[in-house]
C-alpha cells in the first residue's frame, strides 16, 4: 500500500482540482481526478460527458484510461486514486477492475457515492479486489467547487428566463 | 419501453454471442454485446481487456461507447442492450448513466453479478435511473461459450506444465 504524508495528499488533490476546473470552464460537473503511482502522476482526468457526448466519460475512466496507457497495463498496482468527489457505482467498479489498492477523495456524495454514502463496492468483502478509502482531504474546496457549478447554472437558468420575458413584453407592444 | 418478440431477442442475442466470439478468438474473457434501437444495432462490443490492456475495456463499455458515437448523444433512450453475461457492478452503473431503459442478459453471474447476483444496481429505487430486466436469453450458450473458454485455459495450463517438466527431464538426462 503506498504511504503518504499529508502534504503529498493536498498536493495531488489540488493537481485533482486543477482537473475539475477543466470541466467547470466547459460547464460540466466539476469532478476531477489524477492517479499517481512512485510519487508521480501517471493518469489524470476531469468530468467530460456533454463534451465528448459519452455516458462513461466521468474523471475517473478518463484518468483510468490514461494510466492504462501510461504503464501498459490493465493492472495498476501500487498506484493511488485521487478524486474530488466520492466516485459513483460505475468509477467504484471500473477503480476495483483496475485492482487500485488506494482511493484518495475529498467531499461525499450523498446521492450517488458507491465507497461509503449508497454503497459500499471499495471494501465488499465479496469482490475479489478490496480498496483502501480515505475521504475528506481538502473536502472544502472541491465541495465549494460544485456549489459554484450548480450557483451558475441556476444564475443561467434566471437569465434566459428574464430575456425570454424581456421579449415577450417586447412582442406584447408591438 | 422497446417491445421485441422472442425472435427478435434470440436474434439479437445471437449477435451478442457473434461479438463474444471475438474475445475467445483473442484469448479474452467471452462476453459479448449489441445495443439495439428501433431494430438497428447501433453499437457492438466485446471483452477486451487483455488485448487492449485497459481495465474498462468490457463489451458494455465498448458497445456504450459505440452507441454514443453513432446517436450522438450520451443517453441511449429507448435502446436496449443484449450482454451474454450478467453486467458487473461497473457495466451495470454505466447502463445507468447511459440511461438505457432495458436490458437483456443471457446466463447469470453468481460471482460478479450486479444485475440480479451480487447487487441490484439496475432497479435500485434510491438511483435515478431504473432499467428492465431480463435474464434467461440463449442462457445455455452464452454460458456454454465461457465454458469453453475456461476449459480452454486449462488444458493450455496443462500443456504448458507438460511441456516443462519434459524440459527438465531432457536437461537432466544431459
Amino acid at each position: 500500500m503506498p504511504e503518504l504524508t499529508e502534504t503529498e495528499k493536498a498536493y495531488f488533490m489540488q493537481e485533482a482540482l486543477k482537473e475539475a476546473e477543466k470541466s467547470l470552464a466547459k460547464e460540466e460537473i466539476p469532478i476531477g481526478c489524477v492517479i499517481v503511482k512512485d510519487g508521480q502522476i501517471i493518469g489524470r482526468g476531469h468530468n467530460a460527458r456533454e463534451a465528448l457526448g459519452q455516458a462513461i466519460m466521468h474523471a475517473e475512466i478518463m484518468a483510468i484510461q490514461e494510466a492504462n496507457q501510461t504503464v501498459g497495463n490493465w493492472r495498476l498496482l501500487e498506484a493511488t486514486l485521487f478524486v474530488t468527489i466520492e466516485p459513483c457505482v460505475m468509477c467504484s467498479g471500473a477503480i476495483g477492475l483496475a485492482r487500485i489498492p488506494q482511493v484518495i477523495y475529498g467531499a461525499p456524495n450523498q446521492k450517488f457515492g458507491a465507497a461509503g454514502s449508497l454503497y459500499d463496492i471499495l471494501t465488499d468483502e465479496r469482490l475479489n479486489h478490496r480498496v483502501q478509502v480515505e475521504k475528506g482531504v481538502l473536502q472544502e474546496d472541491c465541495a465549494a467547487i460544485m456549489q459554484t457549478f450548480f450557483r451558475l447554472g441556476r444564475e443561467k437558468k434566471k437569465a434566459a428566463r428574464r430575456l425570454a420575458r424581456e421579449a415577450d413584453e417586447k412582442s406584447n407592444l408591438q
